[in-house]
């Protein structure tokens, strides 16, 4: 446990209501999306917006500006109290390098831009969305303007989620991802072994599998006393404090590894979220430290361990129990092959390992080319289309599973990367803990899942926003990303698997 | 449609920001007694503590004072808008009248007393709760003595819940009613005729319960786009505004009465706060008028609609479809019979109709004791014990079933009456609707809920908060509260079930 020096108490104030804004704005997003009724949604909405508002004053008081300042010039200042004056310093100037009103515009136009892309989505045209995306990337690269950079406009927006990367490193982050997985799935997906996926999608009552999400919960050690398991349509995880990590999946009747997934992935985040030290529940430190760490965490623990034949050797009988008529004749093998097929879809949320990677790079390929100019709004579409067929030799045939796919764009530029930062930081992660625990594969297998992640807690977790991601990996491996592992566990895996 | 004319656009945006932070408290609540989990309680209430004292300060707001002030003094001021000033201004003052540092110690108190309160019970002594109870009732009064009063220091107390009542009338409504429900219980609990209620405690899974709950609320209109059905421990309803207006029940595997009393409780307020007028969602006034009307249009449904015998001669299909091994060969007579039985028993909560009231009067003129000195906290707890002999002839064996089974003094004094208060607008309100709409008892045999429905609505619903609780039942009944139409429904009632 931290302790943590006492700093003036109106600054401890200050940054306490700042937190309880923060987790109240997190609670009212979960409502808005599991329980909240339809007809609510925009008066919601607008509560949402006006709390917004205050925080955004609060967070730029001047005399909070003045306090901080203050508090950072004391020499005496532990070094865990120099992390949470700095990190509300931080969001103060950035903050206040944005006119209040353009942020609320923002704000607002963000709203607007997912009600554009829904409806461009009912409508399969593009257009409706389009002009749209074009005022918030237009307000994006402003902002990235106000905040300042030394090399790329991007370096900023994306450093809002991950302060550490900038648009050097993912280039070439990405540019050694996409030169060895695109030839290791074309290698997989010529292969003659195939394995047989018909099991998942018969049908499977969506009670039972939310009776099946509980389970897999349980057998990853999810607090279900400190969170709570919801339903939505396009999963996610509150952090709002280590005593409330709420996560929901999305149920679909013809295809129980939605749900399957989902409850793994958010499970770890929400684990994550579990294991930080409450004392830094009031400091702005109680939160993971960057999308990128944050996705690692529910990545280790759907691909690492939810893809490990040793979980399943414990948990299968789950699946068996709750559906002896789909899954009571079908071998663990069989199982284990299915779990793991590679097949390139157009769909980045229902992706296999191997392709998950390339519509990531995609993503990102393209707000690189808008940003350089050389593509337009209304090109778009079809650079969409021409990447998925370079990549993973499909063409989407509608732009409803094409460029309308995701919304995200709707909030703005940069969050793309995380997701695939995630998966290189947990290869990474997986190498060093597999070196550090060698009884690693048989603790899966015997139901020992709580010594690995006291392991993650103890190296990652606990710190929350205390150790920057860069500082955490280099901890633990020695060195900053690093796309090795990743490609040597994927290849390693799937040339095995598919028999290569 | 209300219109509502402009006012200052600082105004109403300080009072558009005073909703905003009024509808996300009640969302907090509605979460800490629905989805939160166990371990995040005593920093969910930190955050809202946090909250609630900033609402404070923007309800006191000097500056918004003075517009209030100025605002009054407009002369071409609209009746509504006079209205929403004059909601404002009334909170304004009563706020203002209390230090802030005492208001803030007070929500702290309460959230002590309440665990006391839990704490005690799980004891079974009431030794742990008085000196909370004793602190908490001394700050109630300290606060009556702020807001100042003429006749009692109840008077401003019970005007927080309901604003146009006081002791006198109280006095008045609760001795007439004690007058004649005392002997109107013996009569009926000392009948040859009594009617077989184990149908109600047959295992009822909860599941099943559940799906009870949302048909009875279909069959009173519910709209479940602007709510959600939810489960608790003690029920409630959350006015969020007419586009959200919740209600959790209380599910019982033994007893399928308590889920299905709580939907239709629960669902009668839900239906109030759906059918106010929109354009009132951010004046202050698009919520129920006082704890008294809100209570009675609760009691509209759960007791006139629900325990009307035409109302299951349409829905009685639901119980024997989903638990047909129970109710199958029971007949409507005696299932009706059996959900009007009457039987003195220690627990509000689930009181009959007849003994109902006297629960409230008991709470109410053990409040007045206190207040009098005519009873100290040592002896509260006899005291309560022997008004249960008095009233009820039955004695509460433990302080569990006794002085410790309602949590609501943990808050303070006064709001027990809007119990009773509900009863008797909903009884004058009955008649005068059974007068308007002669063919009442055939729309609801009809399924035609929708008509008195809207009834209630062109009536009641509609004017949220801007007709004031008295003016609404003049205005129907032509005369201010009355307890003659209850007394009369009642004991009609129940002397033909009975056969007296």
């Amino acid at each position: 446990m931290t302790t943590i020096q006492r700093l003036d108490a109106k600054l401890e104030e200050h940054i306490e209501k700042v937190e309880h804004y923060k987790q109240v704005q997190t609670l009212l997003a979960w409502d808005a999306r599991t329980g909240a009724p339809r007809k609510g949604a925009s008066y919601a909405a607008r509560a949402k917006a006006t709390l917004a508002g205050e925080l955004f004053k609060i967070q730029t008081d001047a005399d909070f500006g003045l306090r901080l300042e203050d508090a950072a010039q004391q020499e005496d200042l532990d070094e865990l109290s120099k992390r949470i004056i700095a990190e509300h310093w931080k969001t103060y100037k950035r903050r206040s390098a944005i006119p209040i009103e353009e942020y609320q515009a923002f704000v607002q136009q963000q709203g607007l831009a997912n009600a554009a892309w829904l409806e461009a989505r009912a409508a399969n045209d593009f257009s409706i969305f389009a002009p749209h995306l074009k005022q918030i990337f237009d307000a994006s690269l402003k902002f990235a303007g106000y905040w300042g950079y030394e090399q790329h406009a991007y370096d900023p927006l994306v450093q809002q989620f991950d302060p550490d990367l900038d648009k050097v490193t993912l280039d070439r982050i990405f540019s050694e991802l996409k030169s060895a997985l695109i030839p290791l799935i074309r290698r997989v997906t010529s292969s003659a072994k195939q394995p047989d996926t018909s099991i998942f999608t018969h049908p499977f009552p969506l009670e039972q599998q939310r009776q099946l999400g509980i389970e897999l919960l349980q057998a990853i050690r999810y607090d279900f006393d400190a969170g709570q398991f919801g339903a939505t349509v396009h999963p996610f995880s509150s952090a709002i404090n280590p005593y409330d990590a709420r996560l929901a999946a999305k149920f679909v009747e013809n295809d129980v590894r939605v749900s399957l997934w989902s409850a793994l992935h958010e499970g770890g985040h929400s684990l994550y979220t579990q294991n930080i030290d409450p004392n830094l529940i009031h400091t702005g430190l109680g939160i993971f430290t960057s999308y990128g760490i944050h996705e690692s965490q529910s990545i280790f623990f759907e691909k690492f361990i939810g893809r490990h034949k040793g979980f399943w050797e414990n948990n299968y009988f789950i699946l068996q129990k709750i559906k002896p008529e789909t899954f009571g004749h079908v071998s663990l093998d069989d199982f284990y092959f299915a779990l793991n097929a590679v097949k390139p879809t157009f769909n980045r949320f229902e992706a296999d390992e191997l392709t998950y990677n390339l519509h990531l790079i995609i993503r990102y390929e393209l707000e690189q080319a808008i940003i350089a100019g050389e593509v337009d709004y209304e090109g778009l579409p079809e650079a969409w289309n021409d990447k998925y067929e370079e990549y993973l030799g499909i063409r989407p045939p509608t732009h409803l599973e094409g460029i309308l796919q995701d919304g995200h764009w709707s909030a703005g530029f940069g969050l793309f990367p995380s997701y695939t930062l995630g998966f290189v930081y947990a290869a990474q992660i997986h190498k060093v803990i597999r070196r550090e625990l060698p009884d690693y594969d048989h603790l899966i297998e015997s139901d020992h899942i709580e010594t690995i992640t006291g392991w993650l807690t103890t190296h990652i977790h606990q710190f929350g926003k205390s150790r920057s991601a860069d500082e955490l990996i280099k901890s633990i491996t020695g060195k900053s990303i690093d796309t090795a592992p990743l490609i040597r566990y994927l290849t390693d895996k799937y040339e095995q698997l598919y028999e290569l």
